[in-house]
């Protein structure tokens, strides 16, 4: 017996195609293919604009493409042999899947399944084609979602059926960044009370990191940034500075506005300090490991820099200290460190969506939200109707936001 | 009251004195100061001699200097506020001590004590000051050790106690490669049952761990290295094949004195297959992913060579795979890695001297060997005396050794 949607048809609707590297996207009518063998079609809701789509559309060199992963949305149809959703459920897509049969799903060491791991050709899983095309032309997927569609097709491995109860225009957020940074911090560092924890990257993800070690008691939270701008938007600014600020004497005056944000930034977050790399002459690993006493327990590389992965090493402790790298980064895939940092005690992990399995444990997450045990509405900077996609890629480009979620029209 | 030994003189002993980088030591006649405070004075009784003795001989500019820091010994007299120790007292002699006050002590994280950590200046910890001269003139230690001399000073927290009955020719190998290798595959990696261990470098700390993974109940254990001939002397060759030797098919004939000493090592300490990479034309990190369905749970890197610390990492498996880093590399002390490495799910620990705490963690080890659930015997692949100690180090160079044990006179 098939328990596939009868007789779905091809759907012409509107998608956001990125043409070339860096260029802005086309509103373009896309043909949407029928849901393949366990696939599903979705109608999608609310899509947020993730770091990563910003570094493919500016770096990769697969084109045409439909961006976007970290979304919410209602099934449209189901393919043959899909048991789990029916036409109309709610769900949150999952850049990684999970196949519950692999070695890795079987594991309980792993989230990344062989089956439905991390794609990177901008083809389905299933059969290594596209479900999209313009004019009768293929246009390519990202990382087995394009949520910057109307309509989509993923396979149903990548889905996570959601209550529709739970507002969609909000946990989107888990669809990626809230829940990697979470992850990185619960299951990936295991961050232990009364711990200290540096954060390298104030973005979605590094602040849901921060939200993390919080939760877990961790007593001194410290952010590293550049640009504390980035919190602005997303932060309630609260008059009560009660926390450590740390800057050099040189550059107290002229900080005060950054001050005020960064604060907000911490207040709302769980930051306990923040500091800024550009205020110091000496280098940032140096400032950590003196303003913590030898270095933090653990430190987390947020930015998707490698060489802030070699910074998060130096500054954890010796012993026992750990580092976490989120990040994807841009240019220069090579990680370089002295060997001693390990010989003294230190440990490298990486953490890719925060060790999360997407149908395991996102349903635990969604329950958090809804019992108010974690926060995501704070990440949201920006809502923004689909025709303006391309100003959420520029106030990301510009460091101006947290999160922009794009509301599809009903 | 005083615990110190009633005034003990300084003695004149022999030692072997390296005066210049790799140049061979001079048996010396040298003047050993009395210990000082909170230090022991040791009549070593054996010494062998460790890879690191051969690399700081080769590469560091402190001199003049007396190298060895595996070392057993009897207690010849106490400095002031020595409670543990008293003349005649067996000892082993550790390279990082442990004070049992810092905070890494009380821990229970790390081995590696803030005040009695590894010395690499060629001073006493207490005082930076030598305890040995040669006609007036300091004579630096190495490891705050400095084993090849009849006698020597160490702090007491650079001592463990062991029993008289215990044979001190045999566990002067506890105090630092058989240990480290164990302590790697227990301590640090946390070897599971049933795991596939990838081993590079068959030296004796690369041996130990696959002792250490054997015990653990790993089910298979790859050793990788360019120079079997390193294990000859060291297992008994034994007539039963009955391992796979992982050789490509045009160097099997030629390989047939390697194959016979490779199964002789690999059957004596826990080897399932041994992997010479010079007889692959593929790099041996991919040769180990195609022979192990993806990758090894665990890799240890003994080799002191930060490339092969990428290659282990290589080598392990997407998801859970944990590389160790045990060596000292010689040269090019910066490794690297492709960041994607990390973020598929791998981790990098270093480990320095397994993670024991050597007053709390070796008397347990030094009792294992007694009650024969740990080997160290076939180890000793030479048995030198003193004078002889410039064969140790050319044997070592030349990779035809396991280790020396040197006999000091009685």
């Amino acid at each position: 017996m098939s328990s596939s949607s009868p007789n779905p048809q091809v759907i012409t609707c509107k998608a956001a195609v990125a043409w070339g590297a860096g260029e802005p996207l086309v509103m373009e009518e896309v043909q949407v293919s029928p849901p393949n063998s366990m696939e599903i079609r979705i109608k999608v809701v609310s899509t947020s604009l993730c770091r990563s789509d910003l570094a493919a559309w500016e770096s990769h060199a697969i084109f045409p493409r439909i961006f976007g992963h970290e979304a919410s949305g209602i099934v449209e149809s189901v393919g043959e042999g899909v048991t789990e959703f029916k036409e109309g459920d709610h769900v949150l897509t999952v850049f990684i899947g999970e196949c519950k049969a692999c070695r890795p799903c079987t594991s309980g060491k792993s989230n990344i399944c062989q089956v439905l791991g991390l794609e990177r050709k901008g083809l389905m899983h299933s059969d290594q084609k596209t479900r999209f095309s313009v004019k009768g032309k293929p246009v390519y997927h990202y990382c087995a979602v394009s949520s910057f569609s109307e309509y989509t097709v993923v396979h149903s491995g990548c889905a996570v059926k959601v209550s529709p109860h739970v507002p969609l225009e909000k946990v989107c957020l888990l669809s990626c960044g809230v829940a990697a940074g979470l992850g990185a911090a619960w299951n990936v560092a295991n961050v232990t009370k009364g711990s200290t924890v540096v954060i390298f990257g104030l973005g979605t993800v590094g602040l849901s990191v921060a939200q993390g070690a919080k939760l877990r008691g961790a007593s001194r939270i410290i952010g590293v940034d550049n640009n504390p701008q980035k919190c602005e938007k997303g932060a309630k600014i609260s008059p009560e500075i009660d926390l450590n600020i740390v800057f050099s004497p040189s550059t107290i005056l002229g900080s005060l506005f950054v001050i005020v944000v960064v604060v907000a930034a911490a207040k709302a977050f769980g930051f306990t300090e923040v500091v800024d790399p550009s205020s110091y002459q000496e280098p940032i690993a140096q400032v950590i490991k003196r303003i913590t006493d030898g270095g933090a327990d653990f430190s987390f590389e947020c930015v998707g820099d490698t060489d802030m992965i070699t910074t998060a090493l130096q500054s954890c402790c010796d012993g026992w200290g750990l580092t976490v790298t989120l990040g994807v980064p841009k240019v220069k895939p090579e990680m370089s460190a002295h060997y001693g940092l390990f010989l003294m005690g230190r440990t490298l992990k990486g953490s890719l969506f925060g060790g999360w399995k997407p149908k395991s444990d996102l349903p635990l997450l969604v329950e958090k939200y809804v019992n108010k045990e974690i926060q995501i509405d704070d990440y949201i900077t920006h809502n923004l109707p689909f025709d303006d996609i391309n100003n959420a890629f520029d106030l990301m480009k510009e460091g101006k936001c947290l999160r922009c979620v794009i509301h599809m029209p009903r």
